[in-house]
């Protein structure tokens, strides 16, 4: 089969991580990368010798040489450039968020729909090896009901300019917890505040969010740029077993807890009991496959046998809903929202 | 100056902890203490013969050669014991939460006031080395201007059949986050789930509470009986310095980061810049004094010499406050609460 | 059957700990403690109102109401008091280190079997929950050949003035080593320092202990009264699994690594392979029953079942033979000494 | 001032990093690389194209376009090559161990001196952030008298055909202690295991290394590929503080502890009295520019200015004597070697 030919739009943190994976994998092949600025396309280029670089985007989008594209540009030109592609029969691979809006993501769905064209969102963290083995356990039933989920995600960070904490961070969490619990949420609630002001707008640099499944299943999210520790965890808590999935421990990322609480009814007696059970602590090995590569893979192989990728439009616009409903509820100082 | 005699109403977990204390301070004296259980009342009088055990508790409110009471029921019964106890002369201490309602709180305030009586609420973690030490830190302007305060107090975890999570757990939070911020808060929106249901009722084993002080200063609370991890960790972030309190971390309960972002205008260029600091890191040496002695001594000394405590009902009454609104929230389904 | 009436004699740091679980456990009966010192006897004796206090530690061993007599004084007169108690009749339980010499255990070896007298040795770790743990995952054979342990047991300490670190730490890890190896080892050497010098003698208060089994196993501990960080940690490696033994996480004090290392030959090729093989890592949970408990237990039982200790007077002796053959290597500026 | 011009002998897992750095370096070009290996001088010579790539390591030592050679390839080696390299006039940094023995050592010492070149180890270690920063303390007397130094360098690791694990990784740790501790010690004894034996020959896998400085001054190493944890830590004690320098930390590479121990005679009493001393933990931001760019520096300044390095032929031969020595004392099982 042949090797997809692939072109990258968009040059900055993301982009020469996109070309590194798309030159690496056999099935894939680095056409071209395009950005309006030279400086770094001349510093990808001279890394990736066999890559064209390129300050023509449009150009790029008309080339016969290629496939599909990789759109690793600011969140805000998304949709224009995905349908520009997709309107030439490219087969798109976007970065998260997805796009800007639900609508816009609607939008680019139907379109790959009618062109027969692939659509995928580079929700990375769903093909690393610790999301994997923890999805694993869920469908094996290890967990047995999962009861919630609680995610940090903060550092010292660098502050964005054209996006908020929520929209910079959160669409991981957001795709894991999308992944995992496998249902719909029916509310949201979300505050956060930005008390290093910049100079010229507002944009939440801490931000909290709890998301309500119904029947007493929770998740909730901190994201943060300001905190003096880098924390990357999530707890999730089922009736039968705990997880802690810590991304920044290495060496057992995934811990699985047999712990749990029971309320055990006593008929005879008025009182119930409530007991807890603690039991062993297993941390299974996780592949450390580069996630990125199996993102590469993932979606040339749906380009040549025509599949739909795990992390479709669909699942794209699943995150967006979130983060569009989580920000009206900041901008309403927290109001609920029903999703 | 006489010891302060001291009767101590009831016997569960806390009540022998404050025996202990009350017989070891040389400013009181441990007189007797009063529960409805014999069998904790003997353990008790077994290990501290000096002190006389009742099960009468309205006479032990009665008897003259006792100054005052500490009470350590359920909080459903504080407001009647408390309000018994300053009727008859006495001087109170009350555990935390201090009751079950504002309106309670209010009547025991102008009650102690009417006679002339202390009344002092158990806020114990007011008064270890940990929180003392990062309140002489802000109050030295070491962290500059306060931004955000970021709790979690969680564990698997003793379900309670009287009070939910947030009720057992939260009233520490809130009053080292009064203690620490020390201004009033607007706005609260809290979120909570009970994934494993109680037979008979239901209370909430999850909750994340969001408190909003305007000007984009935010405190934010996780407290659960349903982690697989124990952790009691707040992050303090300000704009000179950020702290960690891990309480758990017996050898550095309190790290100092000299840690924090400045964004920096340039006039000249369109784009400003914004910068992270890292610096070093401080641990300051802990006291570790037993907070609950101290409590003991403050009381004292207030009785003594007519001082106000440090926690004194008002002190209490804002937590109570925080956690009248933010259960109304909680049963609003996380509807904001306005202060 | 009849509780064991038990005598203690030593009252400083340890011997209250003896007396608290003799007075537990129903196998046992505390009937009374000697010290020379009337200051810790009447606090003692406050808090366990049912054992007589005595300065008459000879009286004592003659007593017609006391079986046995648990020995905690320090180690210079354990010889002395052990054979008195002996010759009297009574069953001892020695702490550790049981005696200043081979010799001394010896003798005290001798005499316990010309009495009929159970000499037993406290070797405290023995009997918890994780070293029991350990020697059960050898014992089946989960680790296949023990290839080293390495041993760590550090902190900023107690200067004795007794007896140096080796002599007041190792006697612990030395145990355990001798409980889990199980066979005899062949040389040891050892070197220590005492920067901070003592006014009037000279005691090591870092030392080192390397300890050669011949066949390429090997064995080593630190121990010191110098470290700014407490560590309590062993590495037992095996040649299909390794164990992590850290005493001072509650949560994971046995952690069992399937990792290795496996050397391949390839006869076609003149070059081997060595290659790393990292599984999973499994935490059993560890039982948090109080080892002195157990202790006071198994004593009772060897002496109404007359069975051997676990901790006998042999296990005693192997532990002293280590102490003063390291110390002689010690003292000649870490020449082996041959066991 | 003119860059200076160096060839590389050696590809393998070090010499890729040198040539990365001279090429970023300003003071330095990198000319060429020379290796036997065609497979690995192409992966390199497609990666740095400016660089010349050859399989004639004897034609680059007589290439006048070249000022300096940094010498790569296994320490058997190294004699040879920087003989050679040094009789052709070329200055010449070598990687550590500096050579396999004293006499070698010794020699191009002689022989640099003659030529009146640079010869410098590639000790890179002294060049991190974090032992400088120790380094500052201990020049600033903030630690007081030096008591010990304890050093763990373990982990499940890459078995060497060549050297043993003390050669592998010892020099690291003797390059570290001669930097600090600045003056030399008396005696060394090393004891080693293989565990896991190669089909063909012996080579520790396990090594313990003690040094005494006299005055009850010590210095221990433990160096591992046989640990399922790794660790990279040092424990530094002085009179007045000690450091923890764990360079797996990367937030807190070094932390200086106010801790320590006073012996305080009482002349009234016969009892002195040994108290522990326990501040604050402060952990100095620690520069984490990459030490091996450092170290081309260095070189180049050392070689434009006639300077003698930091890291000369002397400190390389001060480690390979301890490394002499250490390695004659684990073949004698232990026996104790006077340096």
């Amino acid at each position: 089969m042949n090797a997809v030919r692939v072109g990258v739009i968009g040059c900055g943190y993301w982009g020469p991580n996109l070309i590194r994976n798309f030159v690496n994998e056999p099935q894939t092949e680095a056409v071209a990368i395009a950005d309006l600025d030279e400086g770094r396309l001349n510093r990808v280029g001279r890394q990736y010798p066999s890559v064209e670089t390129t300050t023509d985007v449009e150009g790029l989008l008309t080339r016969d040489d290629i496939d599909a594209v990789a759109i690793a540009t600011p969140v805000s030109t998304h949709y224009e450039l995905a349908k520009a592609a997709l309107e030439q029969g490219k087969h798109v691979l976007l970065e998260k968020p997805m796009t800007a809006s639900v609508a816009e993501a609607d939008d680019l769905i139907d379109l790959a729909e009618q062109r027969g064209r692939i659509l995928m969102v580079d929700h990375t963290f769903l093909y690393t090896g610790a999301v994997r083995k923890v999805r694993e356990l869920i469908d094996q039933g290890e967990l047995g009901e999962l009861f919630y989920l609680d995610s940090i995600r903060i550092n010292l960070g660098l502050f964005q300019h054209d996006v908020n904490v929520l929209w910079d961070l959160a669409p991981h969490d957001f795709s894991i917890m999308d992944h995992w619990i496998g249902r719909s949420p029916q509310k949201v609630s979300a505050m956060g505040a930005s008390p290093v002001p910049y100079p010229d707008k507002k944009l939440a640099s801490i931000a909290y969010v709890t998301v309500d499944y119904g029947d007493d299943v929770i998740a909730h999210f901190h994201v943060s740029w300001l905190s003096p520790l880098k924390t990357r965890r999530m707890l999730l808590g089922g009736s039968r077993k705990m997880v802690v999935y810590n991304h920044l421990d290495v060496d057992n990322q995934v811990k699985v807890y047999d712990k749990g609480v029971e309320i055990q009814s006593a008929e005879e007696r008025r009182q119930y009991m409530i007991q807890r059970r603690m039991g062993d602590m297993h941390a299974p090995k996780v592949d450390q496959t580069e996630a990125l590569g199996l993102v590469a893979q993932h979606f040339a192989e749906c380009i040549q046998t025509d599949q739909q990728p795990l992390t479709d439009g669909r699942a794209g616009r699943r995150v967006v809903q979130l983060l569009e409903a989580s920000q009206r509820s900041m901008a309403n100082g927290g109001a609920v929202e029903t999703l």
